[in-house]
């Protein structure tokens, strides 16, 4: 039984897990993140490794990094909420190691990882194309294609969350108009509800009421538990998420033609609430819906685990 | 050197041709489409090949078909312009060739054929990751990813021309609001420009003077034309195309990242007067331009010889 | 009591009426259009009004007509479905019905008519700033501001169903692209209920059975009926179309600020079922909604009779 | 000759002057605003006014107020720049003034005082309707219809600014998505032209040296006068500023058929590189402009003076 590790690095939290070939973590460990400097970064994941290869036998690091990661599998491009720009993580951290610790390090794109780790292990076992959607902060996505992970020429592919979606439309962090993201993901969830609450729209009064009358207050979770107890506006909310998620992934299939979309990510906490519109949605939107089979729309069943299993898999390969 | 076939179905014309290892066409044949008649095309399909076999010896036949392509590349799913719906054309064409001819039959999407074509000895010949965009009657297109044709989970993928980029945008033929091709192709371009010429805006008048006066005679070759000899209506609708194909392909490029997209079709004739405002556009649409290589926007070489050398290479291997 | 006759010229009908001061219609005769040949409609409106003058004694007579009336309320600029394009209608009508006859036209456009005609004696009766806003083939609409009959400068103002809502978005009859009555009427609803249930979308599957499988054969009425027997995709579909209602009102109400809406034409048959989701969508898109007293939403209340009426009151004056 | 007062209030400045009944300013002071304090405002307008008074004679006072205005021409209902919610500020300011001093206040929109003014002495002086478009830091509007200021049925009329434009589009400081202003405001042009530079857009390079390579130092005034000078980015920017003007005063002269659209506020400014796009834009999107008379697009006359001589005025009459 050959165990790998697998790191993810997010601008909070760095999370190591140690990870055997049935992708069940067998130990686990999580710091704070130091993510505004490039460097200590670097430290804290060594760190991590040690403290775990302390414990466990392996030699294979996969370090899931968000942002740009080169086609090399070595190089971080751009990843804005950790500060590393073109930063050779593979060759720092293996340095840092040392050659006598035998060890090994792969950077994958996170959200790759992830979609590595359900096609191996999780939603996408049983099929050879595979797209993972995480609806979180923002859409991420992976792509599983013909049973590789599909990382693109230059290693950026897959950033699904910043198709367009609606020209002249809301202004994205990313510096364009109209990203997918702006509309699919908890995020934007949260914005509306927020806006509308604000805006005095009586349907509203209910979510507003548990937020203590405070606009702000309003987060995801609320939303979904309101939902849950089956407050109209919080279910019309999901809904309308749903709707566009179901839109744009329709797009996506057109183009990428998966046997499988997962959806993960925070959001998908909600289940059925979120599912049953984006199903239907995507239903409506998919061109020539009656004369192909449809990618089966499943939600992602390895959570916040997804891209330390993923990016262990792929160092060991 | 082994030859090979392949057949380019059209909706009005079927194109057959012997193509040699460098992807030469030896030999040409084109004969009328029966389009309504199913059987009649494979017929007509059968003829060809026996004609060119008389005068060459190749044993693989590769058939491009617009439409759906089954992953078995065998049947026809959805081909509208040719009638076939869930016709096992692979089948058929070898029974009626018969055993003893011992042709192997292959079929793709035209396409995917042409994009494979480009691949090999066009415009990508030098990558391993590469979109075709054909810009014709409507915007058509084909992946090569990681050096291997991709064709989805069920064969249907690659369909960039029904992308969604304008939510309750134009009616498509395909029954949805909005797709790509309703903005990018060389119908749109010319609809555009005739409808404004029909709603009597003055600079519009020098193009319809070189129609006769007559909204209908306004075609994509009199645009082209009338933009070489520097009519700014037709230079600016040219440029309204560059505009929408370039940040379509920034949405394509950001989930799957290629390192060239080849532009094809019939109104690729345009050349620079096209790219050069498709260029722009690209780049200024691209997310994370700073960060990231650039994928190569290129004019495709091949021409309407494209699906023919793509299908047949694809037979041989 | 002085009576007024009000003549309503339709594509198909011409329908005439003998109105008194309190905006009931006494006596009402109604022909064929010939819509084709525009002095045929003259004779044929000079027809109805001496027959109905043989009955009744008027001398005011006005005309309600669709399409653009001048400022002079004598010409008619543009009326396509009538065949009318900058044709005397008040000069010709008068000399056709003789000196002698004492008679006096004023020509109005259609839609403003009605809007007098509630004005008056219906929905905008206690009020002093009235928008109707009709939901049949197109989406019309009248004004009255601070009690006057709006026209505009030149005669061709409140054309409400050309306002752009969606850039690039359907292509409209009047030759511009996302015009406000591609999305909110009764043709909007019904070309999208056939769109939705042509793509085999099963949610649609109940509506197409009443129409006998027949995609074509789905009309307004039709979703009306299955709507209030519960059925969820008509009522979905008229939701969809009070929404897109509700928003461009919103804007409107933004720019008119009128005391009412009201909403006629044959889609306010739906009542309820169309104006729930349309009050509520406008109360979600109008800006400034807690700090500006709200427009009220209301049916309007004359119906068809709104433009023979309208019509009848505005000559009399 | 009878004198009369205007005030201007604004978020920073309160600018009174005294006009005579050619609309001339006879004389003017400003002062600073302290804007975050309701009654504050209120002192300052009184002060400014006796000052006005100890050296001309007048008894009519016209105070221009940002936000929404109740019909009454008393109560601001709403203006968050100068903190006024609810506010009876005819009532406060002619008590503070005392009976003795003869004053009577009339409060209006200052957008609609700034359209009257231009109506009466500046670019709509010649016609009945006018339709005031400020571009500035929003888009303001003021409409003078059949000669008469076009209040609304409550004040809050002819919020042109807020017609929404985008379904989905940005997110307005109103609450809600795609507004006018935020795609044809001077706000708009800078956020695109900085957006764009911080893209790293090629194009953008001459314009962002301008501003000493500081993205948040382009500005208005210096894309102006880029463009001035030739600049192919900044007339872009102009001109697309100009498409955005054209297509909604497209719409709005659907709905209001005005003789005259006067261009004011900052950004007009810049003249024909503004007016000259926005000109073909508005050709280029007017329903049945072949069958109608085209309402005129004017540059306003009276620069930033409009609002204090059309408070001036109306509080004369």
């Amino acid at each position: 039984m050959t165990l790998a590790c697998g790191i993810d690095v997010g601008g909070t939290k760095i999370a190591g897990g140690v990870v055997d070939e049935q992708g069940t973590i067998v130990d686990q460990l999580r710091v704070e993140s130091p993510a505004e400097d490039p460097a200590a970064i670097e430290h804290a994941i060594v760190e991590l490794v040690r403290q775990l290869a302390e414990r466990h036998d392996f030699s294979a690091v996969g370090v899931g990094a968000p942002g740009y990661v080169a086609a090399d599998r070595a190089r971080v491009l751009f990843a804005p909420n950790v500060a590393w720009v073109d930063v050779d993580v593979k060759g720092d951290l293996e340095a840092e190691l040392g050659v006598d610790s035998g060890m090994t390090v792969v950077v994958e794109n996170d959200a790759n990882a992830a979609a590595w780790g359900e096609f191996r292990f999780g939603a996408g076992h049983d099929v050879d194309d595979l797209m993972l959607v995480t609806v979180g902060t923002g859409v991420g996505g992976g792509l599983v294609l013909d049973g590789e992970l599909y990382r693109g020429a230059y290693g950026v592919g897959a950033e699904i969350g910043h198709l367009r979606v609606v020209p002249d439309g809301i202004l994205c962090g990313c510096g364009h108009h109209g990203c997918f993201e702006q509309y699919g993901s908890g995020s934007a969830l949260v914005r509306e509800a927020r806006q509308i609450a604000a805006n005095g729209v009586p349907a509203a009064e209910p979510l507003l009421a548990r937020a203590d009358g405070k606009v702000d207050a309003i987060d995801g979770p609320m939303i979904t538990a309101a939902a849950r107890e089956g407050d109209a506006f919080a279910l019309g909310r999901l809904a309308e998420l749903g709707r566009w998620l179901g839109a744009g992934i329709a797009s996506l299939v057109t183009v990428l033609d998966p046997a499988v979309v997962a959806i993960g990510g925070g959001v998908s906490e909600a289940d059925d609430l979120l599912l049953e519109p984006l199903r239907e949605s995507f239903g409506v939107h998919l061109p020539g819906r009656e004369h192909r089979p449809l990618a089966e729309i499943r939600r992602a069943t390895l959570g916040n685990a997804a891209g330390i299993i993923g990016a262990a898999d792929l160092a060991r390969r």
